[in-house]
């Protein structure tokens, strides 16, 4: 194998399959970047069992041929030459030789064999949208993802195409976040549950461009296709939560706030309200709407805040308890200067939503105060 | 206590005295700030018993009085406040309140009768240089002062004046920093080593202005006073290397190279040398100088790595080991574009030094390579 290639356009393929390699595993064939060529294309491969990368790129192939070489290594080397060309061979000693100008690096390789192939996807449905959208998509839902391992549906954000719509859904079981994207042109429904983890690989990947990248499912695999770069996960087994009948459809209070500003109350008393010896105790904080007024309260062993904030009210006065920590994730997903939060009782689940559109439902679920 | 200031004059004084502040103690009233009013001014202190560090402010005092509150929450508090007028006060419960908009803090207090005094300090000798000549100095040898507290004189850096000279000098065992400016004025001669964990405070604190800094010095303490704000700081006890005794004077190999040719070089050779499973073998490099080249070459269980820089050797050619970081660290405080490099045998210390002035000398001693 031989090749030649300038720095700036393999370091762009190594950023993006980089993001495929096995950081903890038994097997260091995982932690190395398959590099096939073929014809005067090379494609570089990773592959960490769940989510698989391929990269492909031109470049002047001079002897074709096939080897694994340990990412990490071979990328920080290419990193820090210096911006020109680089000239990469496989020598006698199946040593992965790397000259530039006056350096040279040659490293171990493994076999080309032994690494894993990538599922072979039947793609039975898919969609295209533009790579920025999904990103936005991507960063303002995935927070909610759950962590616990015990209920690995929800470790994954849904992707669900219906009615020509993208919904993009997670959940944690306290909180739940739900971003909706019109599709312009006539697609099939179709469900996915996607892991977190590909999300934010796939996340980096992607750029904040115009250009279209296309999401694919077959049953038990996804494909998110860009135009040299081509990601495969597995998708995540098990019925997901019919989210659309735990939205809740009315409310009893309704107020519109000023985004920052509440965002700005809750950071402010999130440090009291997570300041305590007891750490495993949580102390939620105390929101109570009144006309014209929405006002934080929180009390513990640091001290005591209370923060007021301006709104406009619809409907009843209203005491809950909540977990400001899911106030702030929500609230920094949201680009919009106003917002609505709709309650119902202190025991049904608020909502934040936009003033102006659909695209998007943030649910929280209250705590119970202590002394009630 | 009672007084009114601006968030962004508060947020300055704090980010100024926070360094100061005990971060593993067992003595609560160490990780506090004390908040003393003095006419319309108040003064910020926090002092861990072994550096201090006191701001002085002008603003609206309402009310004389001191108090210690917890210096992290008080800061953080402070800093997520909206750039508005900040009113601050104790209260009857010895609670201090923090009001600003819509907010309202009241934070847990402790008695400033408690607080640790900061020494009195009887300058005897002192000098004034420009913050950005102090900061520059700080920042270009403190990375070669010793971590081993076996020889606590050496985790600190000695500053000497001699002969209207600053010379700052940090050792290791491995190798040496140091830099010398000329004082324009007439000076006494004197000399303390200040604790390097000082230096990290005092070169955060200093700004890259021209406004000075006058450092003084007792019999065990040493003093940076700036405008508003007074570090102060013991002295290390003990006798310091006479480091002039060890920096060799003649040399039997020179080279003159383009230092970001060279520093790139190692950088990358680090990636080798520094990559084995072995992680307490330390593998050097072989540097070697011909005329008009030097290589460096590192070979481990990871690969093989030659690196040939162009330079203009006089004197003798060399092969000597050498740890590449010493050489990194070296180079990345250099900011000249030309070096000379002075060698002796391939058992003698190293030294960098500036092609145009007497600004520096960067020492490092050579390990043996495997087979000598």
């Amino acid at each position: 194998m031989k090749f030649v290639c300038y720095k700036d356009k393999i370091i762009k393929a190594l950023n993006s399959v980089v993001k495929g390699v096995a950081s903890k595993t038994t097997m260091p064939i995982l932690e190395g970047i398959l590099i096939q060529t073929n014809d005067n294309e090379i494609k570089l491969t990773t592959y960490d069992l769940e989510l698989g990368i391929e990269y492909v790129m031109e470049c002047e192939v001079k002897e074709q041929g096939s080897i694994v070489v340990n990412a990490t290594m071979f990328t920080e080397i290419i990193r820090k030459l210096p911006d020109s060309e680089i000239n990469i061979s496989v020598n006698d000693n199946n040593l992965l030789t790397i000259e530039c100008e006056g350096a040279l690096y040659k490293l171990a390789t493994m076999n080309p064999e032994e690494f894993p192939e990538l599922p072979k996807i039947e793609v039975e449905n898919s969609i295209s949208i533009e790579q920025s959208a999904l990103k936005n998509m991507i960063r303002k839902t995935i927070f909610a993802v759950s962590t616990e391992e015990n209920r690995p549906i929800f470790t994954g954000c849904l992707f669900e195409i219906k009615d020509n719509k993208l919904n993009v859904v997670a959940i944690d079981g306290f909180r739940l976040a739900l971003r909706t994207l019109n599709i312009p042109v006539q697609v099939n429904d179709f469900k996915a549950v996607i892991p977190a983890k590909t999300l934010n690989e796939v996340n980096k990947i992607l750029t904040e461009s115009f250009e279209t990248v296309k999401i694919g499912v077959s049953k038990n695999q996804a494909v998110f296709e860009m135009e040299n770069c081509k990601v495969v996960t597995r998708i995540l087994d098990g019925e997901f939560l019919n989210y659309e009948t735990v939205i809740p459809k009315n409310w009893q209070t309704r107020i519109r706030v000023e985004k920052n500003n509440l965002q700005d109350s809750f950071e402010r008393i999130s440090l009291i309200s997570s300041s305590t010896i007891e750490k495993e105790k949580k102390y939620p904080v105390k929101v109570s709407v009144d006309i014209g007024k929405l006002t934080i309260l929180c009390t513990n062993q640091t001290g005591d805040a209370k923060e007021e904030v301006f709104i406009s009210t619809e409907g009843q006065n209203l005491e809950a308890g909540f977990n400001p920590k899911y106030f702030l994730d929500s609230l920094k997903a949201i680009d919009e200067e106003e917002i609505y939060i709709e309650f119902g009782t202190n025991v049904s689940p608020c909502l934040i939503k936009s003033v102006e559109n659909n695209d998007y439902v943030y649910m929280i679920l209250p705590i119970r105060l202590k002394g009630e």
